[in-house]
């Protein structure tokens, strides 16, 4: 079980509420020897951190992360590494309206019924302030992956408005505050964002994660394949409802000689042309880049009102002012990188234990 | 790890090849006291059975299972079940051609590059032939939620072609050989592969599943979500490269106030509207329908000559003859019912562990 | 994997080193509504804090726990309980020495032999230290266990001095410092334990863990078997090198007849007479006490000048001068109640998982 | 969960009933291109086989193994390998009486209060024919340990009458139907059991297992220690009752300077003399002999008329025929050195995958 863990034997676990004292994760089945400082983690989190643009909260947060065990100078010891990130900015009484009415499309009414009883300032545990733990984790599993394994994310869509492939430039995915690889449609997501959050309102996303440099051979068939990981992974970040591979839901319309990758020579190594796996076959990967989408609903806690129920069952409305994000997948193109950097870093180490290499 | 199990408690373990003598699966978890017999499990066994029409593969297999254990006087012991399906109709010269050689799309290129070593004949232990064990630990997942819980699939889009919604009826479901719950769209599915298949070609398809009946509370948070779940289920099984629940995609580009479903009471009970969370927030289940979606691709064997290297890195040609699946989506329908019906399973054995009801 | 966790629904993970800021332990899989706060985990935490007589180490250690998260007004909410605490009285130069020569007997050369590189100061992660980790998710345990289930623990051996089993007495316990049920055996402790102490050496102990209350039907054949977990608990505690249950060793001692716990009814139940089963058959609890015992090693690190090598490979002598404990089989009773309570937890959890109740 | 299955990255999962058709062992995360056939395993079930001399179970059992999936041309291919043995000498009638009443130190009663239900033939899941598949799993272990690795066992006392160590020889253990490695004393065991047999009772004993050439380094620490799960692994083997680690609970007699192995260069490599320890230091293996013992109780079924209790609550007697070991002991030996293996292997590969050799 542990609900609150991921991996296998790269394996963190994190807990703590968006208004408690801190968050954090425990990182356990990491090599030794590995450089581990929080300066190796900290530069992921501050892209993951709140409050950066008009485009996101406005809780600020600094997000400092302490390493507290783990580590001895400066280096991975093998033993686990606990990471921990205070919450300095919380402010409770926001979210009084809400204790006793269930905020639609989010968790309030789900972890009243299973539970009967919830944290409900700032959304407890069902907050995506639980990211940051995972952004931590990422870090680390970077410094196993190594430099020869990059893990780069872009937003592809908000709302209605797509990016064109065609104009894909991965370096000015640093030049907006978005994360979108094309310079023509950063404006006009910025218009749109602004428009739909001075309308009480919020908008969706799609994200895309590549991973390069991934060897072949990482993936475990048949339940542990690295697909069926990866849709694990990216299923579980707040607000994502779907979740896919390469050519993805386009791959139900094409004919098999469009879809399979055909093979080739280049260089000596073997390349499967167009890639619409998405860099995995099998559940294995091909030694291609690895191409992951998942979409994120609008953000469920608007100002706009909507109609709802309390939990004596009475139906009420309800209207989210607090410190929201108009696009909560904005922030989460880092926790995606995040969560497949885990991912390769879990089945780098499986592999290992089962080829040897 | 024991990457071929999956679940919780309620945990089953696949094992076998294309062209080994048998396949099978061990259920374990299972409550004692349930009834239990090969006639609960052959029926849906049946429904995924190849050779049953012109648009499935013309493989001839019985699939008859026998429960080798965990059972006394037909009903379960708490003990694990071996739940063993004979092969009877390999022909596995039809595969020597393709011994040195790499299908494009298909797991042949990496499971070579992993292990080194691989049973090539039928695909072995990459073959959709193993999802006949899914089918069978489905069918006693069914017995652990009885009969409140409908678990129902359905073919929703083959190629360029989706169903009308509108038209959607369950009975239709069984009247043709594709689970198309639409009478006006399965003529149109049935010239359209009948012309893929005499090009040497294949489709992909887009597979729809439906649980009712299933109670709030289910799903554990953070990673264990029940939509993290699903994902992973689904997209393990063979050809998957897309899963969204409710509705996800799309939910991207939706605003906040038209993805949250409203709540409202309904004969004393909460009612989520329209349902665009797929009856899941939080990772948990609300009580509305559960609706899952995932995209298969076209089936990478084909007559079509395509080009491929070999084990030697020579760039060739392969053109796969055999007994193949033009839509390898059809039959996925029953294997996407019973991995839903095993999340589930796990889930209510997890639910009551932890609130005892 | 996550070889710094235990358990499997309900799961706690250990993480901090000796010497490190702080100790914690994050437990996952704890029901809802029960209470819980501070001073539900502090008094058994103090029933295992060193420095507390002349027999145990002097190190000053508050052991103060801080609940993170988990917890709402006092109850928990079935999110993961982080638990903190503090290293207050490292003093690591007194390691200094040790940094570079491997103390029999202990860790040192295999965790260096294992990882290439180890917190020396004060053992590090392998410092018994990390029981207190235990003892605070112990406190966790018995909440879920509830008032009807008592575990008790006593020091029945200290080197060649047993207690006498006919003078057992609960109350004696917590009249002297080591757990002893037998008044008359105390002070013999005393005067051996000084000698030993004097000596610059340490002596080993036998702990016996008693669970009473604990309803039949807990444990998981085959391999989850009660007494396999107990097993496993008791032997990962520093310093044990052997677990029985019941009449253990001295089974095998017994005729058939000697050793099969006769079944009478007594007051319309079930009892089993002897209990040479130690209240475990085929794995599952009988309704019976459950009784364990344990052995404890000596202490390794003593004043006495021992041979040794070093890190280069050249042969040494070492001296341990440090605070330790002269017989650590004494702190050992409160370890071993908490993992105790942590099995039976996992386990009452798993059983109504599995028969509802 | 899953509990019948056993270990981390090589793992187990049994099945099968003592009178059901067959039983069975799936054992995942076998590395690829291993050597595999029958005939590597059923040497070690042969060892294993009941009806071999007059001092164990008359049942005759071919205990046939048949490799059902997972190797390919003789190798292992990494995926799942199933094991299966078929029974062919089942006399359920043999068990009738026992149908309703709970023969005193056997699991027949905590099933029945646990389950509801309970096959009754043989002893049904609770049966030790449930060892014959862990032989099998432990048979593919050593293909991974490779010849380097020898685990032997021996059996080391039988009732009251011990071995003397002194007279070890392990060429003797082949050489008598008792595992005995004293020559000395078989003797004196076979007038022994005769004794007890001919009195309708049974006798317990110890068995002794020894791994050499296990390489330092192997365990992880803290809660999967190579001695916790050791322990675990022997524990659960039936009618086990005291599992112990080098000295043992002898240790708890022993003074510091007696007990901590002091350590010397022997040839270029670090010796630890004595080996108290028993190879493990921390939980992780020191190069040394890796040496346990575990204690196994009489067989609970005899001849001899026993006080009892029925399902209905009456009390009443039991004798039991059938067709039972005097000493269930003997037939222990070559499953503890089995369980031994799996425990090693699993080590071996996740060593592998943290550390990278």
């Amino acid at each position: 079980m542990a609900a609150n863990s991921f991996g296998t034997l790269f394996r963190f676990t994190t807990w703590g509420e968006s208004h408690g004292p801190a968050i954090g994760v425990v990182v356990d089945g990491v090599p030794p020897r590995l450089p581990l400082s929080e300066s190796d983690i900290q530069p992921w989190l501050d892209r993951r951190r709140p409050g950066q643009s008009r485009f996101t909260t406005q809780r600020r947060e600094e997000d400092l992360v302490r390493i507290l065990s783990g580590t001895f100078e400066g280096h991975t010891t093998g033993t686990p590494i606990q990471l921990l990130i205070e919450n300095t900015d919380q402010r409770s009484k926001d979210y009084r309206n809400i204790a006793d009415r269930f905020r639609p499309g989010h968790a309030d009414y789900t972890y009243w019924k299973k539970y009967g009883i919830r944290d409900y300032r700032g959304g407890g545990r069902a907050s995506a302030r639980e990211t940051a733990s995972r952004v931590a984790a990422g870090a680390v599993a970077r410094q196993i992956l190594g430099p020869g394994i990059a893990i780069r994310g872009a937003l592809v869509r908000v709302g209605p408005h797509a990016i064109d492939r065609a104009l894909w430039d991965w370096r000015q995915v640093a030049e907006n505050p978005f994360w979108c690889p094309d310079a023509a449609t950063a404006p006009r997501w910025a218009d749109y964002i602004d428009e739909v959050r001075k309308a009480g309102s919020s908008t969706g996303a799609v994200i895309e994660i590549v991973a390069s440099g991934v060897p072949p051979g990482l993936g475990e068939p048949i339940y542990d394949k690295l697909d069926g990981d990866l849709a694990r992974a990216l299923m579980t970040i707040n607000a994502v409802k779907g979740v896919e591979i390469g050519a993805g839901f386009a791959a139900a319309g094409l004919r098999g000689e469009e879809n399979a990758d055909e093979m080739r020579m280049a260089e000596g190594e073997p390349v499967l042309l167009w890639n619409n796996a998405g860099g995995i076959l099998g559940g294995i990967s091909t030694g291609q880049d690895i191409v992951v989408r998942f979409a994120v609903k609008p953000t469920s806690s608007i100002p706009k009102p909507l109609r709802t129920i309390d939990a004596e069952g009475e139906e009420v409305e309800i209207a989210t002012h607090g410190r929201h994000d108009p696009c909560v997948g904005i922030r989460a193109v880092p926790v995606g990188e995040a969560m497949v950097a885990c991912v390769l870093a879990d089945h780098l180490l499986r592999h290992r234990a089962l080829v040897g290499t």
